[in-house]
């Protein structure tokens, strides 16, 4: 099977100018089939913010009422989705952004919580994925960009977790390449001491996560990333990898990041 | 050749909730192969206002400063373009939303006017549009829906006019499919009488319209539209028809709308 690349980036990537461009370019040179899923950043809440539009926050999570959701459409499948496109396309690197709703790709149902309202928010698992219409985008040498936002299929886009898309995408399309799922961010990888950015760990169990999660040795923003990464490898991904968003160069030897096993 | 119509709405049928639910219905109805060009509507002025942008016009254009084109990508890519798809998804109308830069369709080149700086504002041409890409997104039974969004391959997006955009998408595809280009508004078509709705004028040549220009009875407002529409007819669009977007159920007898010819 050939290999495919996909890559999630998180808002302090998109939000650091230096080392936006210089993923930018490691991506282009991935010779590899490859998607690319992006997050949000600090631009989504400065703009609501600045809208007064009040942002609701329960059990730190942020509540997606209709006009939050029209900021994050706005921010995240416009600005930041497009202006990743043109700096694709300027390296020459044939970048198309996309949303869930496009093309079909990602459906989402509307979270479902007993107690809580999150408004537009989307769930997505691997059965709301459109593979064939990515299979057909990825082989027609296309890059597709994703950004957080699916739809329902009945006329509601849905504000959809970046981590969450980027796994049911390496799912959805396991069987038609050898996927390789890699979540880049501002750190080296998983580290064992939160003030040594050189203390990540290479390769990561389950076991070991738990672990060290009871001890609590790994921080606790890092919990809902590594749940969600090691759901993904429990559902079939055998290469998945948490490092630096500069470290994309170097997709083979491991040199750096944290590489999460069985 | 198959039939391929390219279909532009602007602002006031964006603006309008009832018109734009019931074009988008006509529209999914449409049979043959169809893109949609749309343009801005209030949203990006209303949020230009809201966020403190001062608008400059000059000659009655309007200035796109970097802060502008950031409002314009937000609104026109990313709000306007993905709910217009998520209501076609839903019709069951495999709409994807793109803009220039994605997938390299359109390349523009910035405004480059003698005395006036535009700022970020990007002509095009036939030349500039990837019309192999447009024909592969067709073929394969895709509804492009275009935002009017460009950018120049260097990694700049651009606001760009969307009749040009609906133009020289016509006229780049001519040669693959038999192309009808119909550009929608609020209006039965171009008017005698602009306080007489029903006062549309049902075929223009470029002759009359010279004559109707020079009398004043065709109003300031459609002057850069027709004289944009008449270009694409000179370059060799067979089929052009200007009308009411409630009115493109009716593709055929020209019952309503005003078709322009050589």
């Amino acid at each position: 099977m050939e290999k495919l690349h996909v890559i999630k980036i998180g808002g302090n990537v998109i939000d650091d100018p230096v080392l936006l461009k210089n993923f930018l370019e490691d991506l282009a040179a991935v010779p590899s089939y490859k998607i690319l899923v992006h997050g949000g950043g600090k631009l989504a809440t400065n703009l609501a913010d600045t809208l007064g539009i009040e942002q609701t926050m329960i059990d730190g999570r942020r509540v997606t009422d209709a006009k939050t959701l029209d900021v994050t459409v706005m921010v995240y499948a416009g600005l930041i989705n497009k202006s990743l496109v043109a700096g694709l396309q300027a390296l020459n690197c044939n970048a198309i952004g996309l949303c869930g709703a496009d093309g079909n790709l990602i459906k989402s149902t509307k979270r479902n919580h007993p107690g809580i309202d999150f408004g537009f928010v989307g769930d997505v698992s691997e059965d709301g994925v459109n593979a064939d219409q990515f299979e057909k985008l990825i082989r027609s040498g296309q890059v597709p960009v994703i950004s957080p936002v699916t739809h329902n299929g009945q006329g509601n886009l849905l504000n959809t977790n970046a981590d969450s898309i980027a796994k049911v995408i390496a799912l959805a399309l396991k069987n038609k390449f050898e996927v390789e799922l890699t979540y880049c961010f501002e750190k080296k990888g998983v580290l064992e001491n939160i003030t040594d950015e050189n203390s990540f760990i290479p390769v990561l169990s389950k076991q070991q996560y738990h672990t060290m999660k009871t001890s609590g040795i790994i921080s606790k923003g890092m919990i809902p990333k590594l749940d969600n990464a090691f759901g993904a490898i429990e559902s079939g991904i055998k290469h998945l990898r948490i490092c630096h968003a500069g470290s994309i160069n170097n997709f083979t030897g491991y040199k750096e990041g944290t590489q999460l096993i069985a």
